[in-house]
């Protein structure tokens, strides 16, 4: 029987735990043995104490065995996947699995839901009418290996002890610690069955992480993670202080993913696909550098296959067609409102987390676990940072059901947009990548 | 509505909390609105990053109007109490309060059951067949003022917030933390009514706070919490490295103190007993001086004066006045085993803790919250750290209904005594003194 209470007295004191310990934690905590109570002490001391790579590695292995691990290598060829660690107006999931398995590389993509400020893949997919994410391990596995990419949710089977470590972290302020979060990443995404693994750390006033250092430092804690359970992980800081693309919430979401599959070049999410993709397609081996793999990639959209790809899954998945190959055909997706801008001059930015709560409350995401997203409603964005304004001119278009609400929602967001008089220096997105424990600043 | 989540956050980045958040997390706790798993978070939080003095004031006043706070104005003179932090063998109580009520200053003593090691007076007292510490506040109150002393144990509608948080911290290694005792033992206390109060802070390893140090330092927050409150408070620092007097277990201790009561001189009980029954003639404004409220303190004991009141304390409180009228009367009290001494020579020590565990596992406390005490267990030490000792010698006297488990026992208590050939140099049991702010060492 796990004496609890000496293994929080150990990580209060500041010790080191051996893996053993960890491990009979994680257990009893997962069957119950050990109470919530307990574990938000424990928590909490190890937020403040602090962890080691050692403890972070049994904690990451711990949470994955504490659910299914996917057994993928009856499929051929280097199974490859992305994380983000979330940001607004990310769209960037829906291009990038088609196009990577258009190119060869075959992508077993497994997703969550909006979480905060923020959107999650599994919603933006579901506003494709009839697109089904919660597929058997079966499906998922025939899926794969027939057609290369498969995107699916959490099943419950997967990392039981990170839904209910997170669950707790949630209401006990034991969030913010970056060995918990890559921990909980990893066990998720080691549980899927992949070879490689590329990264999407955001930074700034939109992401988690709201700092470079703190950035820098969660994305080599996955790293170290991935090289520990033998995964090949690159890692790319992305700046996240204005919306990426134009939608943001669901179905402005997928439209705008669409219409870049079909070719259209939105720049910021386009530089983020074609890094990502050419990453993927070097870890996956179907490139010798990620100056041929983005050429490659860019071939993929230009052609029509990351297109085709993407119809298949839909296709596979229940979904619609007729709306990927043709995306103003949702009838039902009606602007209700405009924005009007207050200023004449530039943008100068765009309040990226503004952007994101206002989404949530007009219906694109959860104010609490059990509400419903409301996959229509969101913004389109017009203006982006550097863009001329004239004041008036109608800056973002509101979605929403929320009839009642329209003026407040206009109001916020045309708060959201800054307006200077010169056009302002804009950061680049890139800010830096982690290759096999190398560091590059773009 | 509490946003528990944001207070543990503040606590957690070493913020200090205002008087209204501690207030109402603690209220909302005590009514479930925050959950434990909450509070462990925060209790964590608390422990690693400190509390200051306001915080520490304004948890004693949470915890302190969580319940009923008793009100002895209408009754005359100044009301005081002693609390000890425990220790093994410590049965000061029953000596004090009788002796120090003779004197004229009333005591009402609330007092608490056995804890890991240590004992509890209400269960010493409840070896006296018949005594009850379960009154009603009306009896209490029309007690003290008939005869200036009762003996309670601490009821349901008192400190409900402590209880609470004591089971909590007892299941989540945040006990040893200074705040937090303080504020327990405080709560609990002025509760009471008490006008002044003297404090026996146990230094050393029968005690809870191991390094003179920490008992340094809880005395100090004690005297705080008390000043702060408008009440006297004078701590002392004692020793607890052997156990105090002879007896040790509920019945053995409260014979030695009816012992002590009838004239016997137990030096290191009797020491203790006339150094804090002086400070509370003091500060209970019964003597001038505590050299001139020793005279009277040790004038009560031999004209049994003292004795007087405990059998009046008895027999109001529904207890068998004849076996403190001659303890040898309880005719069920049979040793079971002797201990013998392994070597010849002096006591070197004796192994408080050791023996403290000793006792409660042959019946004298409880291992488990719901064990029952028997009154009758326990040891009596026939040697105390100095005297000679022949090898093969009785060394403690063994009382214990475990008669399978004697051997053991007997073979535990020999080992708890070190014998030396040379006599040791027997530290002093006073170590120090706090009064108006001031340490003097002894």
């Amino acid at each position: 029987m796990i004496n609890a209470v000496n293994i929080i007295r150990r990580k209060r004191d500041g010790h080191s735990h051996d893996d053993s310990e960890i491990e009979s934690l994680i257990r009893s905590y997962t069957t119950g043995e050990v109470t919530d109570y307990q574990m938000s002490a424990w928590l909490m001391a190890a937020f403040l104490n602090g962890m080691d790579d050692n403890e972070l590695f049994s904690l990451t292995k711990s949470m994955l065995y504490s659910g299914q691990v996917l057994d993928l290598s009856d499929i051929p060829g280097k199974k490859v996947d992305k994380h983000s660690t979330g940001g607004v107006g990310d769209k960037i999931s829906l291009i990038l699995a088609p196009l990577v398995a258009a190119c060869g590389v075959p992508v077993p993509m497994i997703s969550g839901r909006g979480l905060g400020h923020t959107g999650g893949t599994l919603d933006k997919l579901e506003a494709i009418p009839g697109f089904r994410t919660n597929l058997s391990i079966e499906h998922y596995k025939a899926q794969l290996r027939q057609i290369g990419a498969v995107l699916i949710g959490q099943t419950e089977e997967i990392a039981p002890a990170d839904r209910k470590l997170y669950a707790l972290r949630d209401v006990t302020a034991t969030v913010e610690f970056i060995p918990f979060i890559a921990a909980s990443i990893m066990s998720k995404k080691l549980a899927e069955g992949i070879d490689a693994l590329v990264l999407d750390v955001k930074t700034g006033r939109g992401a988690f992480m709201k700092t470079e250092e703190d950035a820098r430092n969660l994305a080599m804690e996955l790293c170290e993670i991935g090289t520990h359970f033998g995964k090949d992980c690159t890692a790319w800081i992305t700046r996240m202080d204005s919306p990426l693309g134009y939608g943001v919430g669901s179905w402005p979401e997928t439209q705008e993913a669409i219409r870049c599959l079909h070719g259209e070049n939105v720049t910021d999410v386009m530089e983020i696909v074609y890094t990502l993709a050419s990453e993927m397609l070097v870890l996956g081996g179907s490139a010798e550098d990620t100056s041929e793999a983005r050429k490659t990639c860019e071939a993929a959209i230009y052609n029509g296959n990351a297109l085709d790809k993407f119809i298949e899954i839909v296709e596979r998945q229940g979904g619609d067609p007729t709306v990927v190959e043709d995306p103003t055909t949702r009838i039902d997706f009606e602007m209700v409102a405009e924005a009007p801008a207050t200023a004449t001059g530039y943008v100068n930015d765009i309040n990226a987390y503004d952007i994101g709560l206002l989404a949530v409350e007009m219906g694109a995401g959860r104010m609490r676990k059990e509400d419903q997203v409301d996959p229509l409603a969101g913004l389109i964005l017009l203006k982006k940072p550097g863009d001329a304004v004239q004041q008036g001119e109608p800056i973002a278009r509101l979605y929403t059901g929320k009839l009642d609400r329209i003026s407040e929602f206009s109001e916020r967001a045309t708060a959201a947009f800054s307006v200077s008089s010169q056009p302002p220096d804009l950061e680049p997105l890139l800010v830096g990548r982690l290759a096999n424990g190398t560091w590059t600043s773009n």
